[in-house]
C-alpha cells in the first residue's frame, strides 16, 4: 500500500469556478498539459465558453475531455443553494465524478464554501476522520514552510479534530512536504504548557500520548520563524491567521507604493530594490502556491483562491497529482484505521 | 465630568519590570521628563540600583521620587506567585499606590501576565465591566490605526465582554485616539453575517442593538487594511493576531539580510532601500508605540513588552498622561453605570 501510485491520475477540473472562470482555467489546464503529461483531466464547464477561450488563445484542447455543465456554482452561493439546488452545476459533477470512482481528484478555483460542502458531503469522508481540514503554508526564515491546520474547514475544532488533523498533516508532510520529520505545533498564547483555552490543554494532551513529534505550544510569532514545521488551531482562528498573513504583502506593496509616488528619488529607489523584495519575499505570494488540499475527503479535493492565476491553477493540478502518484488518500485510510 | 482633568497626573512606574530593568527605565524616565512636566512620576524599585544606573549615565533623579522596593517580579514566575508571595515588589507596590488614590497610573515593562492579575486584583474593575481588555494598535493603509481588542486579558471571552471591550474602545478612539466616529467590526472569517462561530453571532446580535458604529464582520486581512477602526476578537485569537502581526517585520528584515549577504550588488541594494522601508512601514515597529493600556480597571494601567526600550517606556508615561488628562477612568465609569 506503501509503494507509488502507477495508475495514472484522472483529474476533473472545475472549469467554471473561479472569478475569471473559465478564461484562467483554460490557461492553467494548457500550462498543466504542457508541463507534464502523467495526468488525463476532465474539463467540467460550459463547452461553448471552453472552446471559445481555447480558440481565442489559440490552445487546443482535445472536446472528449470536456463534459458539459449547465450551471455554475456563484461565489454568492450559499453552500447549502450549491449542493442542493445546482446539481448540474461544474462543481457538483466533477466531485461526482470522484464520488463514482471516474477521476481520482477535482480541482476548483470556485466558491470556497461550496467546495467544503460538495467534497464532504458528495465524496464523503475518510472513515475516521472527525473532521476534514485544510492547511495553508506559510514562508519561514528556513528552507522549508510552516503548514497551519486549520484554515477553515471548520469553525468550531474540537480537540479530537487537532489530532485527526495531526495525523493527515504528519503524512502530508513526509509524501508531499519532503519533510521525514516534521514537528507539530499547538497554536496558543504562550509556549508555556499552562498557556492556552480549553482546546489547547485538551489537544495537548492527545498529541502528547500520540506517536507524532509533537513540541508543544507555538505562539503566533512562531509561524514565520518555523518553530514547528505543523501548527494546529481552531479553523476560526486558523482562518483569520491566513487571511492575516495573505494581507502582509499586499500591505507592503501599498506602502512602498505610496513611499514611491512622494518623490522621483523616491521612486527610483524603490524601483531598485522591487526585484530584491520579490525574492526576499518569495513564498509570501499565494497565488505561487496554487490551491489547498481538503484533508479527510475520501478522493483528493484541491480548493483555490477565486482569483486564482493561470498559474496557480497549474500548480493545483500538479499537486493533485502528486497527492494521487503518493497514494496519499490510502495512505490516510490506513493510518485512520488502525487508528480504531 | 467630561471635562479636562486640571490635576496633575502622578504615575508610578514599575522601575524593575523590563529585561533590562532599571537601566531602559530610567532612561525612559529621563526622556519623559526632558518632554513634560505635566506629571509627577512616582519610581518604584531598587534604590541603589536605579542610582546607580542614573549616576552612570549623567542623569539627575530626584532622590524623594525613587520609593524602595525589595522585591522584583521575574519574567519566569506565574501570576498567582507574583500577586500572592511577592507583596514587596516594585510591581506590587506600584499598584497599590493607584489601589491608595496616592497614584493615578501604573506603568511596567514587567511580565504582562502579573500585570494583568496585579492590576485586575488589587486596583480592581471598573464597576460594570464583566473583563478588562488590552488593546493594540496595527498600521493600515490610512492615516489611522486599527486596534484589536482583546489581544491577550482573556482567552475566553463571551459576547457580553466584546460588547464591553467595544465601549471602552470607542471612548479610547474619541479621545486618545483623535477619532470622532470610529468604526467597529468583530473578527469573523467572512464578511457575511452567516459566517463566524457562536461568540461572532452573539455578539454581533448585542453590538446591533448598542449606540456604537457597528459595521459587521471584518476578516483577518481588513486589519492592515483598516476597514474598521476597531477590531473586537476573544483575546486568544487577538493575541495570536498581534505576536503575528509583530513578526512580520521581523521577518522581511531576516529575509533582506539573507537577500543582501548573497552578494554585495544585493548588499547596495538593501542599503538604498532601508531607509525608504522603515519610513513606508514605519508604525510597524511595536517598540516606537510603547506599551498598551489595559482597560476596565479603576486606574490606568499601561503593560509594556519585557524588552521596552527607553523611548517605549517615555511613550508609555506619557500615554498615562494623556489618559489621565482626557479623564478616560471617568468617562469608563459614567459609560457603565448609565448601562446599569
Amino acid at each position: 500500500m506503501n509503494t507509488e501510485n502507477k495508475r495514472k491520475c484522472r483529474i476533473a477540473v472545475d472549469m467554471m469556478g473561479g472569478d475569471n472562470a473559465p478564461f484562467n482555467e483554460v490557461l492553467g489546464v494548457s500550462l498543466a498539459l504542457q508541463q507534464s503529461d502523467e495526468f488525463d483531466l476532465i474539463l467540467v464547464g460550459n463547452k461553448d465558453e471552453i472552446r471559445e477561450v481555447a480558440a481565442g488563445k489559440g490552445i487546443e484542447i482535445d472536446d472528449n475531455s470536456i463534459v458539459h455543465a449547465t450551471e455554475v456554482i456563484r461565489m454568492s452561493d450559499t453552500p447549502t443553494v450549491a449542493f442542493k439546488e445546482k446539481k448540474d452545476s461544474s462543481m457538483v459533477m466533477a466531485a461526482k465524478f470522484v464520488k463514482e470512482g471516474k477521476a481520482d481528484a477535482i480541482v476548483s478555483a470556485g466558491n470556497t464554501g461550496a467546495m467544503l460542502a460538495v467534497s464532504t458531503l458528495i465524496i464523503g469522508r475518510i472513515k475516521g476522520v472527525g473532521r476534514p481540514t485544510i492547511g495553508a503554508e506559510f514562508p519561514t526564515i528556513h528552507n522549508k514552510p510552516c503548514t497551519v491546520y486549520d484554515v477553515g474547514a471548520s469553525v468550531d475544532s474540537k480537540a479530537q479534530h487537532l489530532l485527526d488533523y495531526a495525523i493527515m498533516a504528519d503524512i502530508y508532510a513526509r509524501e508531499i512536504q519532503n519533510n521525514p520529520n516534521p514537528t507539530i505545533g499547538i497554536l496558543s498564547v504562550g509556549e508555556e504548557k499552562s498557556k492556552g483555552n480549553t482546546l489547547v490543554f485538551e489537544a495537548a494532551e492527545l498529541l502528547g500520548k500520540s506517536n507524532l513529534n509533537f513540541i508543544g505550544n507555538v505562539e503566533g510569532r512562531d509561524i514565520f520563524f518555523g518553530k514547528s514545521d505543523i501548527v494546529l488551531c481552531d479553523g476560526f482562528v486558523g482562518n483569520i491567521v491566513l487571511k492575516l498573513g495573505e494581507s502582509f504583502l499586499k500591505f507592503l506593496k501599498h506602502k512602498l507604493t505610496v513611499y514611491a509616488n512622494q518623490s522621483i528619488f523616491n521612486k527610483l529607489k524603490v524601483g531598485l530594490v522591487k526585484g530584491a523584495l520579490k525574492k526576499a519575499l518569495s513564498g509570501m505570494d499565494y497565488q505561487e502556491h496554487g490551491g489547498v488540499p481538503l484533508l479527510g475527503i475520501n478522493g483528493i479535493s484541491i480548493i483555490g483562491h477565486g482569483s486564482s492565476s493561470p498559474l496557480a491553477i497549474k500548480n493545483m493540478i500538479l499537486k493533485a497529482n502528486l497527492m494521487h502518484k503518493k497514494n496519499l488518500i490510502n495512505k490516510f485510510k490506513e493510518s485512520f484505521s488502525s487508528n480504531e
